[in-house]
């Protein structure tokens, strides 16, 4: 078995509003941070996960981004494998 | 000036509960998905930015995520610079 470590970073698609994201950038603005031309809030699942390679672990981690994670409506995710390390 | 893109990951720190996670990883085992030992979910900002230079815009960049990004008492943060292409 190896352990691995992953995150999976969650976006909203380019095409959907995010007023948050408009609301810390109008924020960094009054704080005095100048040339900030963009700012969207999204969302990073950090993973560890036991496998018996790095090809089962992709699929588990992928099945769960798609399913569990990101709602691929209004979202878009991808899949960073960090580290693995046998056990 | 140059326009860069970068990322601040935002997560808790290990020390504080991530109920959201706990949930999330409790789901994932309903879906059948074996082997998650952990499961702790973060906020990932995209942000594009205008500066002078590399120095100039991580600097920019970890003011905004000391000061409004993170909440330094619960959570840590890393920055990243993901490109910088003259304009």
């Amino acid at each position: 078995m190896t352990h691995f470590k992953a995150r999976v970073l969650v976006s909203l698609r380019p095409s959907v509003l995010d007023p948050a994201g408009e609301a810390a950038k109008a924020a960094a603005n009054r704080l005095g941070v100048e040339g900030v031309k963009q700012l969207r809030i999204g969302k990073c699942i950090e993973l560890e996960l036991e496998a018996s390679d790095e090809l089962e672990a992709r699929s588990r981690l992928e099945f769960l981004a798609d399913r569990l994670l990101a709602n691929p409506v209004i979202e878009d995710w991808t899949l960073e494998i960090l580290s693995g390390s046998s056990i």
